[in-house]
């Protein structure tokens, strides 16, 4: 399948501020052409995207797809620690059925607000797979850790003989990685492991880190280092490439320790205020050197898996909380929703830019509305004015997932009604 | 017309957490039962409630209504005073026909995310006041004051008589306010010839206040006094109903001293954060006993007039600004929406809850969306999920003046043209 769209005004994110109005030509799974087009490219299907933005689809990278069914349950309360507590009892009530209708529903969000890569870490991993498959869309599966080493390599070796069947259909969309939980739920053994794990199969290794104050003192307290601190000491960062959640509370040290390694913080601006975790400074971090994505968080501590609305806060918040000064720029945040996500995942040279030679991951985003006119500046629109709903059509890997904001791979309806009925029993059991 | 909403989810934000699943009934411009039907009730119109939520529409209560033109223009400037360095000079380049067609955009911004009631502050008021009556909604416009007195003085009484004919013709839905722009553009005499007005007209003034440490810090070298401690000490508070916009930088006696009056503080979160100003303690407003409303402030620092998102924001900065451990709660942000802006600008008893005897101003909600899948909590969906684009229906004072997302009062596509047109030409001259 050829497919052409026309005169689209097109932000490839390959150069900051460059934006231009032209041609794509897509090839199969691929990008074949941007900008000026090819005379003798000859396409099954031409778009006119005279009225629409075409960017590289977003990267969420940072998600518990699942917990959408949590949304806006048990809400309000004054800490992470005190809303874990609420949300751990019902997560030992999920069976993979749950899982497998909340990652549908997911994913549908996730389609709809122009993302089709996401790196997730929860339980039941098949069927977050299958849903992916489904979807047509790109996962990176986290094997979640908890606890002590033993069960941890008996959980990781049944993963991997339980996704091998999915990873072989999902023609290059899915990916699996290791995540455990963090330092206050994981041993070192097992985090010493899921890094050997990481390195031996070249994956990334997925953690929350220094998300709050206490848990921040309580690391202290105990190994007398900060997070970072105790995971560089134990061996953990080093000759890996690592995505550390959240990073809300880091020192000058961690800030230094942190870009001598592969590293990618994964900001969750939207979860860290929602839980009263605080602000990360990423203008520090990305003056830093360091590499920062982002991501939504689960939907229970969101309360969506809108990454249009966490580009906006994070621009937001990026205008706000140094004190020394130091501002994010709309095209920064940018990158961080696309590009930084798909390098931390090992997969920056497949997706995350519109450029010749790379997989067809882009949207088209409708530019005909009352709040993105006058459009100026149109990195400032992007991150500043425009909605999730502004996102007309998504193409993954060359084939359409949503056209004219529906979805094409699910049926909507039947996956919400199938979701109020799962967590109806998950109440009730 | 009598119109019947039947089977909705109904948050009447009459009472904390409360919410019903009745019918809603509409006789011309009122509400004439909410819940429990009155069996003797013939409808003109039965419109199925069943899949939406039906809540007050929202009141934006302090914007900048057509400075939409000037939005994603000149943007990621490192302060307010810088960047109203930029936005002046264009705007003594608006002629009134720009203020009309960035007004009617306007309207449709407001329309399309739930607001049927605005507080402006703007030049060429008459151009506001035509497009509010063409959009079917309310607006308080104000005379928007800058400078000395005796300008000043000409400017109130030439838009009384310019207005007048508007007022005449708007049913209930415009009022006229006075709006002395801010104390570092405005002199002693001017406020309180401002005060004087909203005083004898029994009006609402409206200004903006403590936005940045650099206006009060220069207060404080001018006179010797914080700017809320001047505006009282030069008697313009007093005995007035007043809407002082931000105070983001106010001290304890601030607060103690703005407690003792009839004042509203209007709460701009987005506007604060882009333009660095800072974030609002709210929550500790709200427990000193102060009404807070909501605003999205002007288009060009915002970069939209969405009151969802704007609901969003400040539902997450409450969460955790507050050294003290004070946190807002979602239905005190959906208040600061709706009742509290509507008691600010005097008109509490017409409309801001769901109650028979009140105006028909409200919304219809679509809840069938992902992520709005499970609802749970309605109070936090609203605030932490809900997206604008879920608004299905508008009333306003009876009228449905959009219907599933269509504009009924606007052309949409014409506007928009229009205001691309407008704006090339504002550049030009």
């Amino acid at each position: 399948m050829k497919l052409l769209i026309t005169n689209a005004l097109i932000i490839p994110m390959t150069k900051e501020g460059l934006s231009l109005r032209g041609d794509i030509g897509i090839d199969g799974k691929h990008i074949v052409f941007v900008g000026t087009g090819n005379p003798s490219f000859t396409a099954d299907r031409i778009i006119d995207g005279s009225s629409f933005l075409a960017m590289p689809s977003l990267v969420n990278a940072h998600t518990h797809l699942s917990m959408g069914l949590m949304r806006n349950y048990k809400d309000s309360l004054p800490t992470l620690h005190a809303w874990l507590a609420e949300i751990f009892p019902i997560e030992e009530k999920l069976t993979a059925e749950d899982v497998l209708l909340a990652s549908r529903l997911g994913i549908i969000e996730l389609i709809q607000s122009g993302c089709t890569m996401f790196t997730d870490m929860y339980f039941e991993p098949q069927s977050t797979a299958q849903a992916v498959i489904e979807g047509g869309i790109r996962g990176s599966i986290g094997v979640t850790l908890f606890g002590a080493l033993e069960e941890n390599k008996a959980r990781v070796e049944e993963s991997e003989k339980t996704l091998s069947p999915y990873l072989a259909q999902a023609e290059g969309r899915l990916t699996l990685n290791v995540a455990p939980h963090a330092i206050y739920t994981c041993t070192q053994e097992t985090y010493q492991y899921a890094a050997d794990w990481a390195r031996q199969h070249g994956r990334v290794f997925h953690t929350h880190l220094s998300e709050t104050k206490k848990e921040v003192d309580d690391c202290i307290a105990e190994t007398g280092m900060t997070p970072p601190a105790y995971l560089a000491k134990i061996g953990v960062l080093q000759e890996v490439k690592s995505m550390l959640a959240h990073c809300v509370h880091l020192t000058e040290e961690d800030i230094k320790l942190l870009k001598t390694f592969d590293t990618t913080i994964v900001h969750n601006p939207s979860s860290n205020l929602k839980l009263s975790s605080g602000i990360a400074p990423i203008a520090s971090y990305l003056n830093a050197g360091i590499s920062v994505a982002l991501g939504t968080d689960g939907a229970s501590s969101n309360n969506n898996l809108n990454m249009f609305e966490e580009m906006h806060i994070a621009s937001l918040l990026g205008r706000v909380v140094e004190t020394s000064g130091e501002k994010t720029t709309p095209y920064q945040v940018l990158e961080m929703a696309t590009k930084r996500g798909a390098e931390a995942l090992g997969i920056g040279d497949q997706i995350g830019t519109l450029e010749t030679g790379k997989e067809a991951d882009l949207l088209l985003i409708d530019l005909k509305k009352s709040h993105l006119t006058p459009l100026n500046d149109p990195f400032s629109a992007l991150v500043y004015a425009a909605q999730s709903s502004d996102v007309d059509t998504v193409f993954c890997q060359g084939k359409i997932v949503m056209e004219h904001r529906k979805v094409c791979t699910f049926d909507e309806g039947q996956v919400i009604e199938d979701v109020q009925r799962s967590w109806a029993e998950v109440l009730n059991r």
